[in-house]
């Protein structure tokens, strides 16, 4: 069982940024993104006010991570030629310039620098100057190399993203399996999540480990969306007490060597009354229309605008609240998305969540969202819980 | 009890920024960062690659709220004058775009605009213009009015840390009953948190919301500070199972109203050696000596560096790893630090987290962390789950 990504994945990795880099006629790239520094070294860390920096120099083919002292365990665990720390943040000399005097000691003063933003993003209370400020050189903005680079997904990123739809599943079975009248929406989703967990955990073994900062290793939950607040497509968690009639819209997911799928269901607690029918079905066409237009050739946008036209000739799209869907991977939400302004042609192993929703104010909300594999000739579905209502309803 | 800012303080907060605008001469300001926005309005959702944006203009005292239609319903919740949504991102007219618009359509082209960054920090696939390069004005960097703002809690701000310590605290409680050898971290963890969190729902009844996107409202962990793994300071969960002997650094928290605080213990499962009752209390003893040290007066790089001469003087500079705190509230990590080079006067009202850590590689990592109030004559503690080595070990 791979849960992790293999060195070969690493080094195929630098070999292709490499090339884009060549392709640009730039002679390294600076990284201060966790995800762009997690996609060339897997390093893996919780961001905080510390800056961290990574530059590649590509005539060298040498990777340098430059990080706080506290990180310096994880940096070992990565593939980076060398690891550059200093000591805390601000620090008597501010980590941003000792950065730019580690470029000007690999030579890369007045060379040509590419970067994924012109310094450190931070939060946390992080202050710093831009990259662009502490060398004298071109800082050229670089970003979409390696965003585009993830766009593709390889094999071995595709199958942690397969195994990732297993315990999801799982999650969401325990939560639909806990789901009942009475319950606080808190107390089923971290019964489903712990259970899951723990068995995601016992099964994979020790060598299971999380590259990110999170409590559960596979979860499901409702994030808020239940009875009349299912109609507010990204609600917070309220610890609202379930009832009878609810219509209830869920998410799921785990994460497998960084990478996560995503899972989300509308279910309807106690028999499902007609106006409720109606809007789940109409919301069942929708995702199948979806799943239909997606297509390699095509654009991101052709989809969401087939699934805008379905909506217009239904006559819901005052219940229409957002796009059609994004691509998933090692982030959350990554480029490109299912939007009518997203012109991206669609290609084989992009991995898209397709969640086409129908927001009824006041009364109730209806999405799922499915996680999909773009192949040579259509779609492979990687999530594959029940879809239909009948599968869908609870009866307690 | 209060377990969410009242009116008023919005109101105050909003009269404090126009004041500091005034004193800069600065017509209005521009917030992009979350944390900000939701300092000056409450408005809290979860942050996508969809952009929002805030602007405050001074003169007539109006905060419009610039938003992805999808969190119109957050939005109607907050401290705002005015609501305008953008369709969804990235859309046919970019959100910046329509956001310079909103800025020109209320009479700020050719003003003096302050703002917290220089256009939407993003993430999650988020690609988009400068705020300066949308609109012709000059965009004076105002990050640190808000965040200055920030130093200084509020009785109001108080009362929520106090709280959030309260079920910090249970949650840490439950995390030591339930520790014992054989056992997985994320099992331990994942069952305090349960009990905890729905403790705290249950207490403090159905008005009580979480703002953040969190899976617990109460929780208690080891994030990976297990055994020889207990001295890579900020460690990620490793799933390891706990062994006899191992010390085993914790972390505890909960969230009320947007605040939280900072619980951490150093627990040892079995009879302590003799090197770690040594080390136990070298750490108890500097996070004494950090205590006597915090006075309102004095500079956050004063306390950092008696801390270090501390270090020093028993011979155990080779295990420091990091500064000795931080200021907490809204935030994780908020500024000032107690670092050796964060020369900020300590002020009463200031909410700093104290803990400094020994880490012997190889060996085992000690430390607590307690989050503490400035007060006019020293500090007050706002944790308060014991420190002392006999209250933290686990015979089991």
């Amino acid at each position: 069982m791979k849960i992790f990504l293999s060195d070969a994945e690493f080094s195929a990795r630098r070999a292709l940024i490499r090339q884009r880099l060549d392709e640009r006629d730039l002679d390294s790239l600076c990284l201060f993104s966790p995800t762009q520094v997690f996609y060339l070294t897997g390093f893996s860390f919780i961001a905080t006010e510390r800056p961290i920096g990574l530059v590649y120099h590509a005539e060298k083919d040498r990777i340098v991570l430059f990080i706080p002292f506290l990180e310096r365990e994880h940096a070992e665990e990565s593939h980076s030629d060398e690891i550059r720390t200093y000591r805390e943040y601000p620090g008597d000399t501010h980590p941003m310039e000792q950065f730019a005097n580690l470029l000007r000691e690999i030579g890369l003063a007045g060379k040509r620098v590419g970067a994924d933003s012109d310094g450190y993003g931070g939060g946390w209370g992080y202050v710093g100057p831009k990259l662009s400020e502490v060398i004298s050189t071109d800082v050229v903005p670089a970003k979409e190399i390696i965003e585009k680079a993830m766009w593709i997904k390889t094999p071995e990123e595709i199958g942690l993203i397969r195994e990732s739809c297993k315990w999801g599943n799982l999650a969401h079975r325990l939560l639909q399996e806990y789901t009942a009248v009475g319950l606080v929406e808190t107390d089923i989703s971290i019964r489903a999540s712990y259970e899951a967990s723990m068995a995601m955990i016992n099964t994979l073994g020790p060598d299971y480990r999380s590259t990110k900062w999170e409590a559960f290793a596979a979860q499901a939950n409702f994030r808020g969306q239940i009875g009349a607040q299912s109609a507010v497509p990204h609600a917070i968690t309220t610890n609202a007490r379930l009832r009878f009639g609810d219509v209830l819209v869920t998410g799921a997911s785990s994460e497998i060597g960084g990478y996560i799928s995503e899972l989300e269901r509308t279910m309807i607690l106690g028999k499902p009354t007609e106006k409720q029918e109606k809007f789940f079905n109409l919301m069942l066409d929708t995702q199948n229309l979806a799943f239909e237009t997606i297509k390699p050739g095509s654009r991101c946008s052709d989809v969401d605008k087939a699934v805008g036209e379905f909506y217009k000739e239904k006559g819901i799209t005052e219940y229409w609240r957002h796009h059609t869907g994004h691509t998933i991977g090692f982030g959350m939400h990554e480029s490109p998305f299912f939007d009518s302004a997203d012109h991206t042609i669609i290609k084989p192993g992009m991995v898209f969540t397709v969640e086409p929703g129908i927001y009824v104010r006041g009364f109730a909300g209806f999405r799922h969202s499915d996680t999909i594999l773009v192949t040579e000739n259509g779609i492979e579905m990687l999530t594959y819980y029940p879809r239909d209502l009948e599968d869908l309803i609870i009866l307690a």
